[in-house]
């Protein structure tokens, strides 16, 4: 059983196969464990930037001689595994927004690979891992990566995306439209 | 053979296993390919962004529709499976570095998991999948996700490496002290 395992939606589409059950072309390791206080996916938050939560990471103690000079990061990527995700939900209707997205246009669990991606503060390092700042995953997620986070490739400030932006315009006006 | 099969560098641990002989945590499907003008290693750029070479994304015509509303969006992120990359070494040294650093400091392709991640800016989207910008990998890569990129959560300005600054400012030092 998975917790995003729900009947469709009104125009979401599913994949003719689901992508867990087929040979795999290429197998990932677990590399430790990411912490947090979120036990269900509906106690996640939203999304992580903006809370303030800390939380562990825990890496495997062979992994641990990779964090050499991790500590000299201020952000860093963390790529996980979303082991409760169904994965063959190519478009989806998410509850937010009412029409249908591809999965590659969202930033759902529910994807061909469940590989999530956080861009995370760097608060602590400790022993056997590090104390971060900015995710929203399930306590016991599975750790894949870490990465560090370089300003000069991977801060796009004036990056848009179109159907979010019509999303939050259609809100202000619904807004708009209710006053008195 | 893998491209990075090399012995030791001063410096560099190996893990005491191969990731890539163990049994899989979890599974990857592969879901379309990278074509880019670099077939060696060697002929790649050293990092994607400042490069205006544009190259594709093909998508598996099963994985297509999940590219609905991507047009919307200016950037992206792409995951992709760097498969000709050894996965052992765990503190590596770098030769633009010099010293030792842990994978997990570093952006090499060679790590436990070797799933890279670019942030590509969006030029056109096709029938069979995406023209991109911002790339530096070997062509052929097997592609695993798409993900929207949003600046509010995913562009930090501000964010440092600590040992890249160190680098570059004794670099910057050597030059003053070649001045004449």
């Amino acid at each position: 059983m998975t917790f995003d395992d729900h009947d469709l939606r009104p125009g979401e589409i599913a994949l003719p196969f689901n992508p867990a059950e087929r040979p795999a072309d290429a197998g990932l390791v677990f590399i430790g464990r990411i912490r947090t206080p979120w036990q269900r996916r509906a106690d996640c938050p939203r999304n992580g930037k903006g809370n303030r939560t800390l939380c562990t990471v825990e890496v495997d103690a062979d992994y641990r001689p990779g964090l050499r000079s991790v500590e000299t990061c201020s952000h860093l990527y963390l790529l996980y595994w979303m082991h409760q995700a169904r994965r063959d939900l190519i478009v989806q209707t998410p509850a937010f927004a009412g029409v249908a997205h591809g999965c590659f246009a969202l930033r759902t669990p529910v994807r061909p690979n469940p590989v999530a991606l956080s861009v995370v503060e760097l608060v602590d390092v400790r022993a056997d891992g590090l104390v971060v700042r900015g995710l929203d995953c399930l306590d016991n997620t599975p750790l894949l990566d870490i990465k560090p986070y370089f300003a000069g490739t991977d801060s796009v400030p004036e990056a848009r995306v179109g159907w979010r932006e019509d999303l939050e315009r259609q809100a202000n006006t619904e807004t708009d439209r209710d006053k008195p």
